[in-house]
């Protein structure tokens, strides 16, 4: 019996790996000290910082990796995961210094693999992020057919005294939102049962009212807001910054809030992509269950005190900034 | 239509997390930051660095998972997965500050995922490494039934001077073997192939030959090698360390030898516990094929000077340790 008998092909893990190399190298500054190839990624810190914070953050893509499949598209959703957790250490004030990757596959398909890493790859470049490493798993028997996965961690640094937390919000802040562009990573279980069960769409059919593909609009790459959230913070003091990911406004807001402190947002303050209405509507989905789970528009909403509000730009990196609500005395997120 | 219709339950992922809360927070010491809940983990940087090196590294636990499920013992994959982490970076001579784990499953069951998350934090907690965060992914559609994965990624930190990179390695240097206790996180694929394929074995059926049960065997935690490393650390200059995964002595061991050295290994100078035997007997595997899936009884190489290997003590950290070849002219490791 030989290991490829068992359905691990180890010289095909190796091409994959050889396929990869130049896009991932491509990433690396000169703070990148490893060659791939050795077992671990070594990153050499970089000064500046009186009291250096590392902030983290681990995530998948969740089942936004069905629609990439159905349509063998893998060149975007690595794109997806690396903004995702671009935005999950921002919102503690971090620039991100590196990434690694998990890919686990029933069977390594080379192609695949390098589809993915590129998207991996190009969102590193767009964030000034060295994709150092990463593991590619070929576990026959654990997934299945075409079956895989996609997770990847993120580490950023901060200097301690502007780490963002949200401590120093109080009742009279102003709230900002930058919007989203469909549905990034989230609410994707629920989409999927709108779009291919209720309403029995195929993935590359024309919507008219979503001006392209089911699959464009689901594929729609997750924003990641590190230039317009840094071109906001160069101008004024950023109190609180929230990623809107599972749980939506709703939930995500509240995270940040110190005791007695709500927040009231208005609906129609941030045009929404037509994704979501359709999704409302089609699946007939109460507005409150709308808002629990998907963005709704708002991909990231940053809070300011109101003296600073007027310094927020109407447009930051080219989105349009919108003041959507307040901060008030209370609790949870009420909406408007 | 409510997201709970669409397989993902919110309350439960919530009660998941409290239910792991606890042990997570055991494992950190004042250097973590953050309160869970936050967006990001926050890990204040120790110093006592001239020149910081992040050393990461991000892995899973392959089809030993399957075996877990088979007999429904999670509490132990966790600490797999540490260790492992913990041993690769460890080879570049670092020690481990912070893990992050990727739980994924088709539906969440809170039992399972704190039996998970509890072998991870045990595991932490032994390494000195705090537990900093996570993601638990519920995904029907994509994992199917009790089907889940489990992955991680861990930071540890080096000197500039201190980091080991096997540069400085020549003909002549001696290589010192730590005993691996079974087939630590490798070759699943072949060994549950031969073991309930061939053999026809069940899970929960007693081998004579291993002293136990077939799951109590495949179980077997993979030894983190951080204790006696250290120890050896402290009496001498280590030139090179090879953690033994997958692709056995023969892939890994050359990864960290400069160009013009081979190494001369004597397969019988580090004793193998009976699985080894048992799976090439019964797999009919040939003996090169064996030393390429297989850690073959050896966890972790030692790489050391001839005038430090009478330094090397007969035992660290409780683990015997053992002379088991040299470093010599040419390539690629033979096998004596």
């Amino acid at each position: 019996m030989r290991y490829r008998d068992s359905g691990v092909d180890i010289d095909k893990a190796n091409e994959a790996t050889r396929a990869i190399a130049r896009l991932v190298k491509d990433t690396w500054g000169p703070e990148v000290l490893s060659e791939i190839g050795h077992f671990g990624g070594l990153f050499s810190l970089p000064g500046g910082c009186d009291e250096p914070v590392l902030v983290s953050s681990m995530d998948g893509v969740g089942t936004k990796l069905i629609v990439a499949r159905m349509v063998g598209r893998y060149d975007t959703i690595g794109q997806d995961l690396v903004n995702h957790c671009v935005n999950d250490i921002l919102v503690q004030g971090a620039r991100p210094l590196f990434f690694l990757d998990y890919i686990a596959a029933g069977a390594l398909e080379p192609a695949m693999v390098a589809s993915v890493v590129a998207g991996l790859a190009r969102a590193c470049r767009e964030n000034g992020c060295a994709l150092i490493g990463g593991e590619t798993a070929e576990m026959p028997g654990l997934y299945s057919g075409e079956d895989f996965d996609l997770a990847g961690a993120i580490v950023g640094i901060v200097d301690r005294k502007d780490v963002i937390d949200g401590s120093r919000i109080v009742a009279g802040d102003v709230v900002f939102a930058l919007p989203s562009n469909g549905l990034h990573t989230n609410g994707y279980s629920l989409a999927r049962r709108v779009v291919f069960d209720a309403m029995g769409l195929d993935a590359n059919v024309r919507v008219e009212e979503l001006g392209g593909s089911v699959a464009d609009e689901l594929l729609r790459v997750h924003r990641s807001y590190l230039k317009p959230v840094r071109e906001i913070a160069d101008r004024l003091r950023i109190k609180g910054l929230a990623h809107i990911t599972g749980g939506g406004v709703l939930e995500n807001l509240p995270r940040i809030l110190p005791d007695g402190c709500g927040a009231r947002i208005r609906r129609d303050a941030c045009p929404a992509p037509p994704i979501f209405a359709l999704l409302m509507r089609e699946g007939e989905i109460a507005e409150g269950e709308m808002y629990r789970v998907f963005n709704m528009g708002m991909g990231m909403l940053v809070v300011v005190s109101p003296d600073d509000a007027s310094r927020v730009p109407a447009k930051a990196a080219g989105l349009d900034v919108h003041r959507v609500g307040e901060i008030v005395p209370g609790q949870g997120v009420t909406l408007a």
